[in-house]
């Protein structure tokens, strides 16, 4: 079972459980419908294909046609996909596939919004761990959908080396040529920084990344200067729509954004049904 | 297992996966550590025994000292739990208890505020089913420590009869009887209308509970009317923090609000670590 | 996955394990049977489709056509099902499938006779939690096949207060005020109570429900007068099919029967293979 | 995890699920109390550690004392158990261990009886896999308490060859020499027969043990007499307290009993709870 | 989901997890591709089942073609099956098929070198439970394959006394005793002996099975002579391809290997792949 | 539940499953005992922990007494931990224990050997994704603790771009531009090259390593030479324990190898039990 499949699981079982009783009460035979989701405002669409799963591992005779797809700019009145089948089976997975595409359509607006903000510059939009509790792969696909590009995915598959591993390894060059010897090839190393003086010796030991966390512009400049382009360097903390432009305006490569996934608005999206 | 539980480890395992890389490379040796959470901003705090979980599932030997209370209202600089025990420990859990008591701090105080909109008049504020996939008893919680009440938690265990099914069913006194011969005599039946026709049908019928769904307040306030007690009205649909009062005040008794759970802000609140 | 298919699946694994090692052993090729699956003795039908599950779980390529609904009225020799396919994948599931369906028949046709002796009566006949661990959803399924209504499902879906529950909230008063605020409003509160006085105090305190716990049935009339109507009266305790009908005549609503799914017999069915 | 863990997690968390709502609105403030177990008719016991195993995984802090084992026989009005420890755990706790407990001793009870039956002769009595989907465990387990022994635990550790098997093989000595050539050194080969012929077959083919299926006593008489200690004898089918005794008289090694776990009746055993 | 799917599905999420990430990145269009599996050097093909399962696990729509069966020897060069779809699915499920394949074919053809060693004789090789943890029903089917036959599978299926349990028991004769009233009338006992007297207490106890436990040849062959018949004989302990042979003259019936599937090289197979 | 846990559950359940039915049948008093691990032939020690922790989960009062470290070196004889606690328990883990710490002390040992081969050139042994299925963090552990390090761990938490990649996305160029563009900027990205001109153009295309596939060792030295310390070289194929020190003479940076992990001998190490 992929990950997707077993997020859509676990929400179907926690919304449905032993049975949709009303539709068990009231529904005794099977009925034909037609659904439609309908964008409710402007939005940038993802999940489409986490949305249509649920309901075709609720009923895999469900159809499923789609008008748009991850990525298209929707208008208000949009008709996303139609879903053909079963009455109940629509009606149980309504819920759920809204609350997917909601939320993933909510984190590729915001997404996109900062992304705009920052045309021009050679500043990338990347996502944080501050994603929802097992909701991590949709987050930040949805990131992705929006234009962003992701940080790394947890504290398994990128190193970042903050001020407390420093501390406990007794000075940067210790923790970084520790790391250099532990970690796979395949892996650059990134430090965190919080003044001029550390960026100096994250660069001196040999950062492959700069992390420039929670500074003010003029520093960041100072900072990108002072690096030159010997290591990347990535915009932390205090990022919102309004300051985003000016940070990128510093010549940082990378701002992260915990924004994007951690207080995205649900976009609207609401499902008509006709029974037939 | 808990629900809890079971949440907490998939968000353990989806962000530590096969090891905190940094910190297995970088602090060889277990070095002791005190972290405190600290409030950066006002909030109502809810989820303070789902984030302390966080690190005593990952281990037991961790020291918890909360310092307030779910449903405590923080001000900013306040220092939520102190957490003391191994570095290693501190440093894997940080993000994850943060995801999670940010969350859940944002729906209480978002909730709150609704409460505090409708205060004085009789209406409860509710949730919905619109919360983050498999996080609904942490949604539904937080809303509880905000001052709301929770609607059914989700399809198996509260009748709500829509236009669907009573279409269906072929007519709303049969939708009604069909439930009531077939769910336990422990639930009531709630009828979704559109029109005050509706409403006066609903009524006829027996329903326990009317919605009324995406009314105005002037016919919310004839339906009011009409119902006289004989059934639980609820509202719902098109609530925001400025309309609320006002639909408060037409009398019904019941306010359901997507918004608690699908768009609320995660709160500001960061881990502060010294490693001894 | 549904519960249905978690059920089957856990109970083959029980059964099968690492294999059915005389097949592998034994049947070398590959060889196409028919399965019948025959009523040994008068019963009511209920599991079929549960039943002819466990086949299409462990090969999606057999057959399965019934020869009667659930809810039929079986006589002895009726050919309840043919299931044709791979011999091997009929001798796999036989024992699975008859386990289910002889449980589930066992306990439909036992609902049936408590419900044809409180026929005439307003009585329903309804379940209690006492079914067999983890096949719950199965047993009260089979309840309502036999004729009878289900009681909550578990303890998260309707509220029954027990003389502990009052005394530890200190008086039903305060009990049912607190359940009230607390639940959904879509539940109603159901009170136990033993003797007159208790019942004439939920009534006071605003009980929607009033069981009345092992009473004789002298004292479940006066009960009943007393309630006369504004509350549903659920009688529990000492009930069989010898006392069954002297309670329903008391004129409460619900009775409800731990026997139904504690203590029901396995129905005689057996499958007849002929391997082609 | 063990076997008996895992049932128990399913048990309650088919019966608890989100929350025990009562308990949850009403008991606010945590009370000792303490539960005893008391059994209401005579019954052989069995399940004390499986039914206070409950209480202990829902709440390691609760005490256990029991006053009985299993294995012996209780009277009515003896109390099993006592349990103390947080009046909520205990009321949580309850229904699933009283499930579970009630029905493996009505499993044991009815065992010993059919094992007190055939006292004197030289017959074991042995359980089938007519057991409870997904109980297997605690079935088996219960009939060892009463006194029987356990037949294979599934189709994977045990060989039963029957009449599609031969058919399908070619003939009884070539299944039985497939099964010898392919199964462990360690286990037997049991072949089912349904009449004198076929008891000469499978001896004559080196079967281990013969299993007479459905047939009449005097029937058995002479195959008991044929085979003559050169294989052991199982009698299976048509077996109740009414006629177990004259079918050991035979001299059958073993009786098969399928009643033993598909039909025991629940034992009446009840919880009294003291809040202090 | 049977234990080879459980194997499998865990097999691709420990590799593939959140996506295989050059693929995502790089192979933006669907391409349709062909693989074929090539061995590298002569060996015993097991596992093409298994090994294709994987494919058909991540991408039902891939298209299997096998071109030689389990149990069949290879040479060099061999084209063992091609397996034609999406590049993509191909590419992800390469490592976990080659995997489980060329470990199965390890297994299969070190055991057929074994068997070989003992031919003429009638000693059986089997195998241990020495199998890499979670493997275990791979590699015993891989040991079938290359002609060996399965001691038992696991703790529960078969019963081997050791000198701590006689010890515990008190002696030989008890423990066969306890045995043989407890376990199922379907096993056989096997008890294992260091010394001529110890294999003369076993017998005398009737054992069905003895084990010679790290024995020289000379001492088996007085042991066969000794035992005549009256139980099978197992030799283990020092076994490899220098000494099976011998071991086997001494006329022991089964000899017991760990190293078939605890220390079988990996075979050299390979995939290649064309991108149409 | 951490993953080792997993593993160690998912093997105990394998071997025990249903109970150890020789020790149930034979212990029926709990006795006390005395285990000790020993080493039967030298070997680099990994897995103490894992293999103890066998013990621990089967049961938590078992104590462990360790008399080595992994990573050390060990000789014939050396007494690795002592285990007391129930003897039932002891000879439940004994297997599982044995077999994780066979595989585990067989993969570092080996490891250790090609490490030892290299030394004094600045190549680093690696593994590869050539391990066990589902195994695969115990494999690479072990790896680390024979001076080995670490590869990519799967799909998801490196790139490596091979020949296919290129074709499907028509050239080095664009292939390394589309994943410099997905992937997380805490990655390098490998690229797999078969002859000089293609290492040429990964150079000229960017790569952050180059992969030198089946090359000999002439030609490496070649490759090493137009590379020149602008990426990493990677050599993989045709490496063994005749070969290794040859191609580290050839300057590359890292050695990967598949044997570590696919065709390590188990070393010999047994249990000592003493029940007292």
């Amino acid at each position: 079972m992929t990950g997707l499949d077993r997020i859509i699981e676990n929400a179907l079982a926690e919304d449905i459980h032993t049975g949709d009783i009303t539709t068990l009460a009231v529904m005794r035979e099977p009925r034909e419908a037609r659904a439609r989701l309908i964008a409710k405002e402007p939005m940038v669409l993802a999940g489409i294909e986490a949305a249509t799963r649920v309901f075709h591992l609720l009923d895999p005779l469900i159809l499923i046609t789609p008008h748009f797809s991850d990525g298209d700019a929707l208008k208000t009145g949009d008709n996303i996909v139609e879903i053909t089948g079963n009455a109940s089976s629509l009606l149980q997975g309504e819920r759920v596939a809204l609350n997917i595409l909601q939320r993933m359509c909510g984190v590729a607006t915001l997404t996109a919004r900062y992304v705009a903000a920052v045309q021009g510059t050679k500043a990338r939009v990347v996502d944080t761990r501050k994603t929802a509790p097992s909701l991590r792969i949709l987050d930040k696909y949805a990131v992705r959908v929006g234009g962003g590009v992701n940080h790394r995915t947890g504290l398994y598959d990128g190193v970042l080396i903050k001020e407390n591993h420093i501390a406990a390894a007794g000075g940067i060059g210790v923790a970084i040529s520790r790391a250099r010897a532990y970690i796979p090839h395949t892996m650059k190393i990134e430090v965190e920084t919080e003044s001029l003086p550390e960026v100096a010796q994250a660069l001196a030991a040999g950062a492959d990344i700069i992390m420039l966390d929670n500074m003010d512009t003029a520093t960041m400049v100072e900072a990108v200067e002072m690096i030159d382009g010997r290591a990347l360097v990535e915009a932390s903390g205090g990022v919102n729509l309004d300051t985003v432009r000016e940070i990128a305006a510093t010549g940082v490569d990378i701002i992260s954004v915990g924004a994007l996934t951690h207080s995205a608005r649900a976009m609207d999206i609401s499902m008509l049904l006709e029974v037939s």
